[in-house]
């Protein structure tokens, strides 16, 4: 909403749940066009558990983000200047853009959208790259069959509530895991799932409530927490199940202390597997995404909803929002 | 070696590594023959890892032992009576016999075995239930190419020492996992691996051994072990790494506080995948790798070794030497 441009510089590596102190906001104007580059006027920055791993010096499956650069985020907006044989001005761009209002960026690295198929905002979310990890996670990984039951964790979250809709897509019996009641009767209520199981219950445990929500045990597991829901799900697997790891957050706060499953021995006994991913992964299979994806939000199979910040000196408190699971639906940022 | 019959009975669950007093020899005479069974003269026992969870009061992908049976193993010999169309007396079988010299079992549990394939103690370690679960879990889940860094833990041991040599028939950079000099010397000069790393070593951590042997980062990983050192491998792993478990002897001693590996998040980052598995799932698959291991066997490029304990009455110690690592080679008791 700022008219001059503006940039989230990352200045330190957090050691935890980001302060406001390892940002930084700019004001620079955006450089000239290199060849190939185009310029952006980003609409919306998507926030993402994964960010934290790029606020890390250490390299995982990207490098991190360098002190002093502008913090790396998907986004999307109209193209507003081109030096590119790929877009022209007006055509709506999406790829890593940064946390700010005006990016610069190589035009091979931006997927072009097809704004008929729906708001702005639905393709930074079902889709997007958290629809689309939901997607491939699920059906690729996670393969669940009619005679499944499949748990996904941060089931109301961007990417629990595609994968848990697409498993119910294929006839299984889907739980969700989320936390509170509100959360929980989303999932019921608006997804259209079996069971719904509050973490943050304090009458019932996450191990009782798989043992009433899947009363014949777990065949898909699909998981965006780790923890002590990840132990507890593996306690409860069955033969050949399958454990998609997309996240763990609730090991994101501390990953140098993170900790592991203790019952993964289970994987032996039930002849399990534990498959971890990134969109990395798929990126050549997006546009087998998008047109599935597209076809379901629109026939009311795969519901979805954003929760949108205005204001990008909102960046650091609504990051934080994440890691205390406040906000309902995807998290996007209108800088 | 004794003329009368013998049974080790499991009396009392263990909580740790098995003490004398969860054991109980008995002299029973075995039982007369109903329709379908045999009695078979049990010359070699085979004593495994596995055996402890067997032991313990839950059920994992088999019954539990019950309190006051004769303890569960898996035997070989030849069948002295017959009730049963399948075999006649002299034919030589294997299949769980249970720790005693003589058993009568339902012909239909046991699996005939080839003496023209070699001397019977080669059918209770290369050519039985170890050999197979070395061959499957290499072949069918780790699926090395040449290219690949392969890590087998235990790498001396009788399951292990198997998928290391298979590993190396398929062209891959092969470094085993074994507890000090003799064994890791025996892994390169007898096993013909590339790199061996001793993590009773005082002066490297496995972490420093995996930096040196494995320093393009490793594709696959055979473990047998668990603990500290499946969370070392983890930290060292490629993109697209497979592991395979196939068991977790450290964890095993004290199962209730096992613990998994807090570096598993490297799944995700690295989209690798975590592949439990036990001879369950390749029963009806056995005549393949009997062919395969026994051209193997004899054209020396799996070699293999067996530590044969004489008298029923050391098996109580005979199970606890296999938790300090004291044998070379299969285990096998000669009642």
């Amino acid at each position: 909403m700022t008219s001059q441009p503006s940039q989230v510089r990352l200045v330190a590596y957090p050691s935890g749940i980001p302060g406001d102190d390892v940002w930084k906001i700019t004001h620079d104007s955006p450089p000239e066009l290199g060849d190939g580059e185009i310029e952006v006027d980003v609409q919306l920055i998507s926030i993402d558990p994964g960010m934290k791993g790029w606020a890390t010096p250490m390299r995982s499956y990207i490098e991190p983000v360098a002190l002093g650069d502008v913090m790396r985020a998907f986004g999307i907006g109209p193209v507003v200047r081109s030096a590119s044989n790929f877009f022209s001005e007006g055509d709506v761009v999406s790829g890593f853009t940064g946390v700010q209002t005006r990016a610069v960026v190589d035009s091979r690295s931006m997927r072009p959208i097809d704004m008929a198929l729906g708001p702005i905002e639905h393709h930074m979310s079902v889709l997007g790259m958290t629809g689309f990890t939901g997607y491939f996670g699920m059906l690729d990984l996670g393969r669940p069959e009619a005679s499944d039951t499949v748990v996904v964790s941060a089931a109301s979250g961007a990417v629990g509530s595609v994968a848990a809709q697409i498993a119910k897509r294929q006839g299984a019996r889907v739980v969700g895991i989320a936390g509170g009641p509100a959360k929980c009767a989303y999932l019921l209520d608006e997804l259209g799932l079996d069971a719904a199981i509050d973490y943050k219950s304090t009458t019932q445990s996450v191990v009782e409530g798989l043992r009433d929500a899947a009363p014949g045990g777990v065949d898909v597991y699909f998981d965006n927490v780790g923890g002590e829901i990840l132990g507890a799900v593996l306690g409860h697997i069955n033969r050949h199940a399958r454990i998609v790891l997309c996240g763990g957050i609730s090991q994101y706060g501390d990953m140098a202390n993170a900790t592991g499953p203790d019952n993964y021995l289970q994987l032996i006994t039930k002849s399990g597997r534990m498959m971890g991913f990134t969109m990395l992964d798929y990126l050549h299979r997006i546009p087998e995404a998008v047109a599935d994806l597209a076809e379901w939000a629109a026939d009311g199979s795969v519901k979805h909803r954003q929760h949108i910040i205005d204001g990008i000196e909102n960046f650091p408190e609504g990051f934080r929002m994440l890691f205390r699971g406040e906000n309902q639906g995807k998290l996007l940022l209108r800088p």
